[in-house]
């Protein structure tokens, strides 16, 4: 599969799988190990993940997997997230859902995701949200000294926008590797705001969460979701895919800026469809049909 | 007529003639011929064009003319535009509108326009909207190649906001030297946004389309039309102008980011009109008397 | 107390002493002199006006103060503003509110500020909004005659956006030491439009006004105040705070930006309070709390 390269001796897969709902699909530790296995043997060596997946459930669940064969952990690309705070049974300090990007937060998280994947490293940390209390001297701090002990390899940020991505990078030696940014067929936002821009003026690509839209487009009977739905289908036909799907990671597979869809699905025949859509093209004419159908008029 | 460096070798006359509607005012080619001259009589050298202009016939209208006395082609500055796919007889390939920034489609684009006026070089090209699909590489590609072989002297944007102009801009040898945006005192979304102050951080003039905000201005019977229209009207008797729409070019003209209007009249006397407001002045009071009209309250 | 460094051989005390309403307190030259000089007994070192306060009358009235000690003027920073003009019988040249960011307004400005003031200096000038009608030259040669002359030592601005702040600071030889803008618990604009974000990029502290959100807080029966109010109670009893005030200061004092607030009371005591606030802390938990109550939601 198309690799991205994030940064000296790291890339990632173009298609990353992402483990969001780990804890939900009731798969055992082999189960999962063979899901894992499967994802690799299609070209997927990039896993997603966060400390809050699954109530703080997910990386242990991923580590118990990996422990069943070690060898493969040279062979994927771990990535985690911190500094969210969830109100959880499993974190009965937290009385409300904040932020923490304090030093100590992010070295303790790490610390705590390494035992969760039984590994001594992350290939990639991320800052999960842009956090309004952020010094970024302290997040410097606290990437340095990760970095330093061999914990984390790159550092990345999710969800930021262009003035809190300019403003940590600043603060860093190396180089943020990645934004990880909800965008879809569906959800344009990041189009508006000068964070697709951003990644391409720093010559970094985006993963992108949720790049189904979440779901809602198969079914909801919103007019706009009726809309876009119309004209995926013609598109699936047009140009060749199986699915609807297939037709919106095509979409963003086709934008310049090389982003990285983030599969969700614990199916592995969804798995393969989304790795398949590397195959199929759209012209530009096609995506643009997508993208006015999604904002609901045509281009100026 | 005052002039404004745009690069080396390169000025604009401060006031421009947009030709958009060349194909509506019913001009023979000897009758275009004699407006163009008449425009170069009072100083306007700059002569702003898209492809698209009168469904893909301007350009074409416009060499026409030229071709009857080519020594002209020496003495102007020919803009056009490119990006914009419309739907039009003239391209029955086109299903939708939509925007292509390729380096394929630049590179054509331009051969079509050099052919219509019948000349080998442009002034300047502009990438006439922020394309979602804007690959900065293969624009700054079409862009070398362009330069390289002499068929387009200099290259801006239009429409952009500052993201989208930081990051082209970064991908170019030679600076961007314009940003043609829609701005007149009843359109002011250019002084929130921040593109105004990126014109003068780039040390670049913007080109102002609709100056005169469309023409509602004289007819219109919405409210915030009726307010800036009384002010305008002191204004006028104030400082000495003839007609509103000199009020509004020198509005314009005032301001310090040095904005060349786009004159869009074909009836000579409305150009010279607008030729005559270099030599009005307005005081700071009176240029926000208009702004506040506009804006529907004082400033904070 | 504290003190924020701003430039060489400048700095402010953390908490700042803002004149905006002396004129309401009816003190009498020696009575606001008592009042200042009791600022200085608990560190408050700095004195935030403009030259509109009070209807263009409060700078006087602190000069008539400071002559009658005038050893006190070596001891202090005075900061004041200009570039706004206010309909007022005292300038009845105004016929409406509007800016003026010119070379000569400036200039004149400060020498109007110097001789109300009765001193030979100001400590820092700041342009007190952002003036659509800027030109950043202009503003350029009047700091650096000023500070040339000595007449003004740091320049800042007050309530600028980062493209302005950008703008500005990209002309000037010693960039602006302050952006002085609105930010309190019940007012978050500037966490959310990149203001806050450039104060920590350029490194400079920003200044705070109405940081205590305008009394509103103690009083309304808004819906959002009630909630703020409700949670700012809570804290005040976790923290030890005495004052619902105080925990709005070390909200503000918590953020890693090092914001300045601004009080504008002329009771001793609650000046006082504001200042023993800095004694205080609050977790993140608890400004998340604040924050969100403000919000009206939990954060994504």
């Amino acid at each position: 599969m198309e690799r991205v390269q994030l940064a000296n001796e790291l890339s990632f897969s173009r298609i990353v799988h992402g483990m969001w709902r780990l804890d939900k699909w009731q798969y055992d530790k082999e189960k999962a190990l063979e899901f894992i296995e499967s994802c690799m043997d299609i070209g997927i060596t990039t896993f997603d993940h966060a400390d809050i997946y699954g109530n703080y459930s997910v990386e242990e669940l991923f580590g118990q997997s990996l422990a069943l064969k070690p060898s493969i952990r040279q062979k994927i690309e771990l990535v985690t997230k911190c500094g969210i705070k969830l109100i959880s049974k499993n974190r009965p300090e937290h009385k409300i859902k904040y932020y923490d990007t304090s030093k100590e937060h992010i070295v303790l998280s790490v610390e705590n995701s390494l035992k969760n994947f039984q590994t001594d490293y992350l290939d990639v940390l991320l800052i999960h949200r842009p956090d309004p209390m952020m010094n970024p001297s302290e997040v410097a701090e606290a990437f340095y000294k990760l970095k330093k002990e061999g914990k984390v390899r790159a550092f990345g940020v999710s969800n930021f926008l262009p003035s809190q991505f300019k403003l940590l990078n600043a603060y860093l030696d190396d180089p943020l590797v990645t934004n990880q940014i909800e965008i879809s067929a569906t959800y344009l936002d990041h189009f508006g705001n000068g964070t697709i821009e951003q990644c391409q003026y720093e010559k970094i690509a985006p993963m992108a969460w949720s790049p189904l839209g979440g779901g809602a487009i198969l079914t909801s009977d919103e007019e706009k979701m009726i809309r876009v739905r119309k004209v995926l289908n013609k598109i699936k036909d047009e140009i060749g895919a199986v699915s609807i799907d297939q037709v919106l990671y095509t979409w963003l597979l086709t934008h310049p800026s090389k982003i990285m869809p983030i599969v969700g699905s614990g199916k592995m025949e969804r798995v393969i469809a989304a790795v398949k859509s590397l195959e199929l093209t759209m012209t530009r004419q096609q995506w643009f049909e997508i993208f006015e159908a999604s904002r609901g008029r045509e281009v100026d």
